[in-house]
């Protein structure tokens, strides 16, 4: 074996995908914050029943599922919900509700490998526990706006598409459906826009004007109002559409649901949610129930959409160049001080020519070099971008730089 | 099943672990970053062969490994060494040499079960790649002393023993050790401090007396002393100690290793690492062939080191009070500038009496508390460590606010 590859549907993050991939992870995690939320994780390892629990045994052929050495059934985590119902039933009474929970990590599935489909991603998860009024589904939907705000994205570029279950189990009631085939008939709706007219109105039968109707014409409720007016209140309003078209494939959601599209839609979804006030209790085999919601945004499509705006990260701050190899201990008891003075520096680890440290320090991005050579005990100051110089005294260096925050910024 | 809990040897990191865990992901990655080193990563998933591939098939025994549905064997990774010289292996064209790396991610063992003992933790990688000169070797244990002396340690609280692989493969031949032999002594010299000196003796044989005697009155050598020096020049030399009874477990080390270990030496050791001059070529099949070394710095025994240093985290910088419900829509407008400002802000999403809302404004850590009640148009600003009021108009809020770094910070 001469694998140079990582397994497939796995990534590998050289410097500048990490860069991008800690990008996403800052900004998810300063939004969620400014919304009071705060970061918690589970394991990537859980049992395998977690998750059979919550989703039936189908999910089991989707799963990096295998048995331990200790002759557990154990599984890569395909979702956090599970994982917070458990942790959240455990420990549910030591925190003041509502709980405002974010969380960032890795989640695998085994899908069959198509081209490009990846197994493993990141996704952040951001969930209200403990709050079942309104106020907290537009605070869960305005925060899922702002983070993606935060990227510079705008209502041009995306838009949010809110929808409630509640509008569909009424409408079936109405119709007189059984209940026991409400979850079929919500998946149909899920699945119609992916699915041909036939297709859905075949699987529909006596239901498919009716819901047809629905699609033409539009709908919404009193509930999808008043979320729309709280977001309106907020100034978040030209973000969101209602649409009663959402339904979301999983079986445990019972209000609202969203899911955020690229306005352009030629993307798959770039986060959903939705409220399941009943998944804690049945999680937790009734030990504790609370109402609860929240919504997955993954780094995948959420990093093809904002790929353009990246830029390049700077690698350091300044660039040390060793001019005369007799300078190198003064230079190297400067670049200590100033990377205990939290300046990011660099400098040749072997003697190298003075034009070829300067090449490096334009490569690695430095903001300014400073030569250390025949001027000692004077050094040369370098502005890269300018190519100004200034020589000073090397005890008065300290003086000529810039403030730390602005040069690192 | 109702299991509450996480599987033997995994952790779930409610919000103050999380924290905690985020304070020592965010050190590691500073001072790495002043250093000039540059985050990368690799999968969780690699293909086992890649670890038999360098530990033998021994390692497997501790291996989360399994066989996917694709037939594939493969592990949850025990370390990050493997992954490295693989992606070097594919990618070091597109590189400026010296690559200096590093990474943060998880890593995974199935030890049998010992109390307290995880089967995963966190891990710190920092590698320079492609640079031969002791110089790289100074530089990086001056980089693993500067990221501890980040937690606020100093040399009173932790010690650097540095050795030389070197040293005892000189000392071996000298003793005319056949070179097969040499791997099994050197784990016998690396086991003495943890074994008895009967054991020791006895696994020597001859060599017992002539090892003791280096033990007891110490060793260097010109190139240990060389190591010393470069620290000393950056002011680092007492943070380390000369000490060759560190040899280091794994096979693949061929100079300078060393060790980071607790000055009351309570802990495990805190880091450890060396030179590992041939493995790239080793496991890239001699593909590329590159001078390397690198350490490791895990969560678990740092995290113990640094626990009572650890600040509580300040969850918000303002809470909204809401003391009117007829107040809520512009409380709200408000929430929405000032989270765009940057500010983290909560406020209670349902009515709540203004004494429980001030409760939970203090328990959140918040900075201040703005009033919305009967003084409309005038709110007003509460700082909840001194107690302080000012009544101001709500237009010009802003103007009373504190800029929001030092607010944030």
């Amino acid at each position: 074996m001469s694998a140079m590859q990582p397994l497939p549907g796995f990534r590998d993050f050289l410097p500048d995908d990490c860069a991008a991939r800690n990008y996403i992870f800052e900004k998810w995690r300063e939004v969620a914050r400014r919304y009071g939320f705060v970061e918690w994780d589970g394991p990537v390892l859980e049992p395998t029943e977690l998750y059979k629990k919550k989703s039936g045994n189908e999910i089991v052929g989707q799963l990096f599922n295998f048995t331990d050495k200790g002759e557990r059934e154990v599984a890569l985590r395909p979702e956090l919900t599970p994982t917070l119902a458990r942790v959240v039933a455990a420990h549910e009474r030591e925190f003041r509700k509502p709980l405002k929970w974010f969380s960032i990590g890795q989640f695998f599935r085994y899908e069959k490998q198509q081209r490009g489909r990846l197994r493993e991603h990141y996704q952040l998860n951001c969930d209200i526990i403990g709050e079942s009024d309104l106020a907290a589904d537009v605070e869960l939907v305005a925060l899922a706006i702002d983070i993606l705000r935060g990227f510079g994205l705008t209502e041009k570029d995306f838009v949010v598409r809110i929808s409630d279950r509640e509008f569909w189990t009424d409408f079936l009631r109405d119709k007189n459906v059984p209940e026991e085939r409400w979850p079929e008939m919500l998946q149909t709706i899920d699945k119609s826009e992916r699915e041909s007219r036939e297709k859905t109105a075949e699987k529909l039968g006596m239901l498919a004007d009716p819901v047809f109707e629905v699609f033409n014409k539009g709908a919404t409720s009193a509930k999808l109002d008043n979320l729309v007016e709280g977001l309106r209140a907020r100034g978040l309003a030209e973000f969101v559409d209602v649409d009663v078209r959402i339904v979301r494939g999983l079986a445990y959601y019972t209000g609202t649901v969203f899911e955020v599209f690229d306005r352009g839609g030629k993307l798959r979804a770039i986060a959903g949610g939705g409220r399941y006030d009943n998944l804690i209790a049945q999680l937790s085999d009734n030990a504790v129930s609370m109402p609860a919601l929240g919504f997955a945004m993954g780094d995948v499509v959420l990093g093809e959409l904002i790929r353009g705006r990246l830029q390049p990260e700077r690698k350091i701050d300044i660039y040390i160049v060793i001019a005369k190899e007799t300078r190198r201990a003064d230079a190297l008891a400067q670049v200590q001080q100033l990377r205990d003075r939290g300046y990011r520096v660099d400098f040749p680890l072997t003697s190298a020519k003075v034009g070829k440290q300067f090449q490096t320090a334009e490569d690695l991005g430095a903001t300014l070099a400073i030569l250390y050579g025949d001027e000692w005990p004077q050094v040369k100051i370098k502005t890269l971008a300018t190519r100004e110089e200034k020589l000073v005294s090397h005890q008065e260096l300290s003086a000529h730089l810039p403030a730390h925050p602005s040069l690192s910024s």
